[in-house]
């Protein structure tokens, strides 16, 4: 079973993100590396699900959490009638991509696919359907990776020769591709990233990354972007997204919308990459998800507040089309507004 | 002794910002407020600078512990001939004015005011000097919590009848003197404060205030005040602000000039209160501290980054004139272009 390149940084390692085997998917706990380094098993489809939900793994980590996901579904179903297979995997299918709500679609396309290989390896008497669909989601991401490697190219061509680079949350497999094409292409380049409360995707995830792939990183705390930008000489901003709409709005992390407002001022471009969502034609069929409030008033659990006052937790932001300056494809570098010059593939998300 | 108002939340009344009696100086532990309530003691002058710069107490919580600070700076040099007493005076107002060099102005200002009580009382042949400085000192805190006390009126009726403010980090007296004039004026607010990484001032002081006074509060990460501006509709945000200058820059808590440039985008005013500072004509003269880069490397003592990235942490940010749409002060509602027209008396600076 071929896997991906091994030069990414480790823990974009598709295998190490989230793996099925023997009758269970294990999960890097993204709340906690590298502080920690643990994974969470789980012995059913529905703990997957959990898993997602809890935000174990949370920015791509989930699309490869889903088809794991399957595969295990498939596990726990194994020997029953065909008919009964289907019916739990197609169960299965709804259960993990319904775990968070403002990336279901993509979610869904991947769990579909995954049922989509079930049918025909069932239909055609296949001896361990878990296998086949494992195998299966090694070549999707295989597939995906390889896609986001051309964003990274393109990402990296807009990158200075030499500067300053700012990004948003933890963009996940792009940030490595980024910074490998950034390598190739002779850019010298420094990354300030935002830490990214409650959870610090920022500064655990984006920074170990940075860091892991040999490049100099400065965690900035998420009320510091402006100032960084006037004293420091930013000279792009780029995050990933949780959908991008056809329509050209962006939701990401909580924050982006804030930078992006700030790049603006500041008269820094801001590209987004991936590729448009065409399950989101426009902004109003994206819920944004609220999570716990409770999750503001700690820091790596610990309290930060009187017990007696609440807390407010959008976890994505939507940031309109005029403060993006371009979505970075693999098919090139998109006018948010022309969004529609996207020829939509199998690869049509893309983090 | 008469000290001020008990109408103000606990944490407000300056004898628990920070007290001189019998030979030590307790300073309230803002750094862990309210999860913990803890007093530093301090037995000399020099701890009380240290306290400052280690930010034991910050806001406007220095100008109390200045003065009381003078007072204990009295207390070790008792005894001694006058021309020494005052020589110590001397070198303790230095000390203790620059622990922090960004407010160097305003608590030179303190100091200084101090060290000429001293000179007078040494020349009176006064029992007790420390005790007239603390005298001194609690009749100075009480003239600025008057003025304060004016600003906040100004500052309240600048809100709508009902609807929701936005802080910024801990504005300090102002906050509850704010909400004291928003109760009288019937204002039916409530309040988002972002949480102001890396020591959540925001949701430790401004919100316990908040909620000490009785008023429905909010606690967001800062990385969302743009999003709440656009969720939430935010009708004002304001801030105090460590200088004022002459020509209308403010510099406040990092963060403060992301926010301002979010209100102007989204047609929010901005107003900070406080006064000009006399000592500041232009934003060339102030110093921007930059504070321990690893302190945004861990919250509440939990690391949150990898050991090998970098921090960057400077104190503050400078907000310029154009996103002030006002400088509240106890003479009015000035134009940050028109500060100028401030008539500077002993209560020029307010916070």
């Amino acid at each position: 079973m071929e896997r991906q390149d091994k030069d990414l940084a480790w823990m974009l390692q598709f295998e190490n993100i989230a793996w099925y085997e023997n009758g269970r998917v294990d999960i890097l706990d993204r709340r906690i590396y590298p502080i920690e380094v643990r994974k969470v098993s789980c012995r059913s489809h529905r703990e997957v699900a959990a898993a997602i939900k809890d935000m174990v793994t949370q920015s791509a980590g989930p699309y490869v959490a889903c088809s794991m996901g399957m595969a295990l579904a498939a596990y726990e179903c194994r020997g029953r009638a065909e008919a009964e297979q289907i019916a739990y995997l197609e169960d299965a299918a709804y259960t993990i991509s319904h775990a968070r709500p403002t990336t279901t679609w993509r979610m869904q396309k991947i769990c579909e696919s995954c049922l989509a290989v079930a049918r025909e390896a069932l239909a055609s008497g296949a001896a361990d359907v878990s296998e086949v669909i494992k195998e299966f989601a090694v070549e999707q991401n295989n597939q995906r990776y390889a896609g986001i490697g051309v964003v990274g190219r393109y990402l990296a061509e807009l990158f200075p020769s030499k500067g300053a680079i700012m990004t948003q949350c933890f963009a996940e497999t792009i940030v490595g591709m980024m910074l490998r094409e950034a390598k190739a292409q002779n850019k010298d380049i420094k990354l300030f990233c935002p830490e990214t409360r409650p959870f610090f995707q920022g500064s655990r995830l984006t920074a170990s990354v940075c860091h892991d792939m040999g490049f100099d990183v400065t965690v900035i705390t998420d009320n510091m972007p402006a100032a960084v930008m006037k004293n420091e000489g930013i000279d792009l901003f780029t995050s990933a997204a949780d959908v991008i709409c056809c329509d050209g709005h962006v939701v990401n992390k909580v924050g982006t919308y804030q930078i992006a407002i700030a790049a603006k001022y500041h008269g820094i471009p801001y590209y987004v990459s991936g590729a448009p969502d065409q399950g989101h034609i426009t902004i109003d069929t994206v819920q944004i998800e609220m999570r716990n409030p409770d999750d503001v008033l700690e820091a790596i659990g610990q309290p930060t507040a009187n017990q007696n006052v609440k807390g407010y937790y959008p976890a994505f932001d939507i940031t309109p089309p005029e403060l993006v300056t371009g979505v970075v494809t693999d098919q090139g570098v998109l006018n948010p507004l022309k969004l529609a010059d996207y020829e939509a593939g199998p690869d049509d998300f893309l983090v």
